[in-house]
């Protein structure tokens, strides 16, 4: 308890974890590849976690864990395009994974407790979008007990295919043992992506111990059982098959990823394209995303040969590192400013090559699917986003998304001001709903996402007819404007951080319900409030006394 | 803040809140109804509220307001078939309504506050529905300054009416004055129903003083704004249009709704048809509905013939009321044994009646919506709900809906137990997600819904054909069914109330997502969320300090 009033008293005592690792340095999973076939082999090191005094047991994970897995989805995309099917395994004998590691959790932060959850959502996510838009297919081998956030991994898996040992069992002990709901989208993948029956759903979620063999295959929860001495036969028959199942995309060759490697200072973080200025004190940071300073490659061929150090790959990884520095190492940062400077026609031309006839060559197609994956980790980063427009901007290409992710946009009204949305705009980069961030602007009327696109395709948009088509938030000259953003600016940073989250998590989804915007609008909704509930972290909640003897004492009021 | 932790101390001390009322003694709403329209005039009486000593200002509201509103709207349905369309305005002369009285909300325990606007929510969401399945428009002649929840109730309606008196406004100020949410589907209503530019809409959430006039109507806020002295007469002429341009659909004669009046002791709530029966102890409650016992009326003058005492309307204005005072006075119970008793073939007949070729004949309408609005109102209850089936019960007609509404459901393996689904399963009372309740059981196999209904049409359906088809649960014999189900009681009511909130809100709306899923399943679990933080009700918290001189103090870490 000491330890756990200590990091909630001094939120500036929280970890600030690294997200750039290395195959190489991986500490809790290999990655092997063999043709077609993957096999991403978890076997976390019990004291090689965040903080060396937690001893992740049985396969269970922290955050240093959940980064190495999302590296190794990442480079399985852009380092090795020859794989059709990746089988997620542990290492151990008699366990899979037994999910989030419940001290790590009962000592946490709410902060970090919700951005924890938010990231492995994330890497849960990628995991079924590089199924359902590269050809790359999941199977889960659970090899012995897969409980929880383990349970959810397989989850987020094409298939699961559980060992049949007469004890190994899958289950969601969250509610009964912890008083915390499985946090990584167990619930709705559950009753919406497997559709289990929801009564047996219910049940299967109340029982600890879990639910194995045959019954864990009639109610949906698995694919098939298989014995312990078939397993890894049936494992390889079922990779084999989900390779060749596997929708014909185009493929490779590979390229390396580099280390991202920002220097970083008390208030800067700063890339080769992208810069994060902070200022603790006003609670503001100012993200500023430059476009290529060089020649645009003019096809797929050119931007294979620039590899990893291309303006596409790179300015979106950093983007992506930017972001996530900024959820967890600065959690007092309320606003962001989205900035962009450069040459747009530079930006507007990456644009166009990534969504334009050859968007579907490999290099490009994975270069367009990175920006889309960086760009739905922006639209759930609980933090206020307003675009300035001013002369040196550019928004254009990819960086006109952000004009449209931002909750606000205040545009200088002066020449020189011009944005330009292209071919990427048109739905290349959908939201977490499916939608593109200018459907979603203007869901009462889809022709004026049109008349935005017919614009760009004529040219850039000055500042006046930006506004005259539903792009500025506000518009206001020379005389006005840094006067205007000003009082903006102070008055978002002095509003209620909770109100905030809450409202922006409500108007950034309009429209359709998808499994992600389940995860992250409802399920997340519903964790933060039990995170806090005395019933789950006071000191006699059901998390808080997890292995210890006592037992909780609930608040029983029913809401 | 005495009030406040007084209340929050002690649960018991809850005020208990009636649900019944009659326009004869409605104390902040006039009903007025001449020909096709009617006129909900809404004048708070300040002292007249739930707690004497709580002042509704401004035409601010609190549940026993909003409870006089649901009875009108109710009595609009039963009681004046001839309306087409109702203006809600308000009787004052310079302010419509200032939404949810905040001194109530901050005083009030978070229980009461999640109810509270759960109750609100449906409310709102009736009026939503009288429209689309009645024909019975709404129009908000908002003829005063519009907030928060004032708003929120103006967004619910057909169309808004603002005055032009360069000073009335429509706002949403719970974000910047009192850091929580508008928490009455506001947000939603606003990105979702009215389709506002999400910018937008972020920029008037947060300001506190709102927008009128012509930008309210460029802004998609309300529908037209009109100058005082021409504003009557704009009211009347849209409310004549919107009465003629409702739907034609099958009305009246109308009927009177007599009061339900239970009698009420402390561990048992008596109505005619329903019975609640509590065991505070235990934290378990019996929901037991009886079929009806006379004649079941053959058709819809029959059923017209009975009125309000005809069992069809009779029983689910019971299980409603039941409902509601479980919500409100019973906090502690957390989970609903829902039990039927009597004649099946009778509680089949009532079914296949509002379910069958008549079924557009407006009493037998209004009789199947009315259910259809008390099974909506079971599916959002946030207590865990088993149905029992034995050899007394009646799961047939509407009372099948329970069998497939609850949770989980216990089958006693034994002759003469038997179900049966009807007409009215077939969709003709859909959940909140529009989806039939055995279609959200059966979402991965939509056949075997129709096997249901099939089956049904057959003939009652026995214990273990019942389980066959994916009814039961738990299907156990004589021996081990008490058993089986006491230890399944025993098991959940020991549970973390707050993770089972949260589960059963994810489990209980698989599928497509609508308004109300996204206000009762998102909207409402963020509200929950900040409603709890110590920055909206903590001794510093922006909601305990409204009103006071002190600013709010926050823990500035986004989430």
């Amino acid at each position: 308890m000491r330890y756990f009033v200590a990091r909630m008293d001094k939120p500036e005592a929280a970890p600030r974890p690294s997200f750039e690792t290395h195959p190489s340095r991986y500490r809790h999973w290999t990655l092997a590849v063999e043709g077609e076939i993957a096999r991403l082999t978890m076997k976390v090191q019990p004291f090689g976690g965040q903080d060396a005094e937690v001893e992740l047991k049985s396969n269970s994970y922290d955050l240093s864990v959940d980064v190495e897995l999302a590296d190794a989805v990442q480079r399985l995309r852009f380092s090795h395009p020859s794989v059709k099917a990746v089988v997620v395994t542990s290492g151990h004998d008699r366990i899979f994974c037994a999910g989030a590691n419940i001290y790590m959790l009962a000592s946490s932060s709410h902060p970090f407790k919700v951005n924890f959850c938010k990231y492995t959502n994330e890497t849960r996510l990628y995991l079924e979008e590089a199924s359902a838009q590269s050809g790359i297919r999941f199977l889960a081998a659970c090899n012995g007990a897969t409980a929880g956030g383990g349970y959810e991994l397989a989850l987020a898996c094409d298939e699961i295919l559980l060992v049949d040992d007469g004890s190994s069992t899958v289950s969601l002990p969250e509610v009964p043992l912890l008083g915390v709901l499985p946090g990584t989208g167990g619930l709705t993948r559950v009753v919406d992506k497997r559709k289990v029956r929801r009564d047996l759903a219910d049940a299967f979620s109340t029982l600890a111990e879990g639910i194995k063999g045959k019954r864990a295959v009639e109610w949906g929860l698995v694919d098939a059982v298989v014995p312990r001495s078939k397993f890894a036969e049936a494992i390889l028959q079922r990779a084999k098959a989900l390779a060749a199942a596997a929708p014909a995309v185009a493929r490779g060759p590979g390229i390396e990823l580099d280390a991202v490697e920002p220097r970083v200072s008390e208030d800067r973080i700063e890339y080769r394209h992208v810069t994060l200025a902070l200022d603790a004190g006003a609670r503001v940071a100012t993200l500023t995303v430059r476009a290529p300073e060089g020649e645009v490659p003019k096809d797929a061929a050119g931007a294979l040969a620039r590899g990893a150090a291309g303006w596409g790959i790179r300015a979106a990884r950093e983007l992506d590192d930017a972001l996530l520095r900024l959820r967890f190492h600065h959690e007092g940062i309320g606003l962001v400013l989205l900035r962009t400077e450069g040459d747009r026609a530079k930006a507007h031309a990456v644009g166009e090559l990534l969504g334009g006839p050859q968007r579907n060559e490999w290099i490009l197609r994975e270069t367009r699917l990175l920006w889309q994956r960086v760009l739905r980790r922006l639209d759930v980063t609980a933090r206020s986003l307003f675009a300035v427009v001013d002369a040196k901007s550019c928004f254009a290409g990819p960086l006109f998304e952000l004009l449209v992710a931002a909750d606000r946009s205040y545009v200088l009204d002066a020449d020189g001001v011009e944005v330009r949305p292209g071919a990427l705009s048109e739905g290349a980069l959908p939201g977490w709903n499916g939608l593109s961030r200018l459907e979603m602007r203007f869901l009462a009327s889809p022709a004026r996402a049109k008349a935005v696109i017919a614009a760009g395709r004529e040219g850039p948009i000055d500042a006046a007819r930006a506004h005259q088509l539903g792009l500025a938030t506000v518009l206001a000259d020379d005389i006005d404007f840094e006067e205007e953003l000003r009082v903006a600016v102070e008055e978002r940073a002095s509003l209620s951080p909770d109100a905030l989250t809450g409202m922006e998590a409500s108007y950034r989804f309009p429209g359709p319900e998808t499994l992600a915007t389940k995860i992250f609008g409802r399920l997340s909704a519903w964790q933060n409030w039990i995170f806090i509930r005395p019933n789950a972290t006071g000191e006699t909640g059901a998390l808080s006394l997890y292995g210890k003897p006592e037992r909780p004492r609930f608040d029983w009021r029913r809401t």
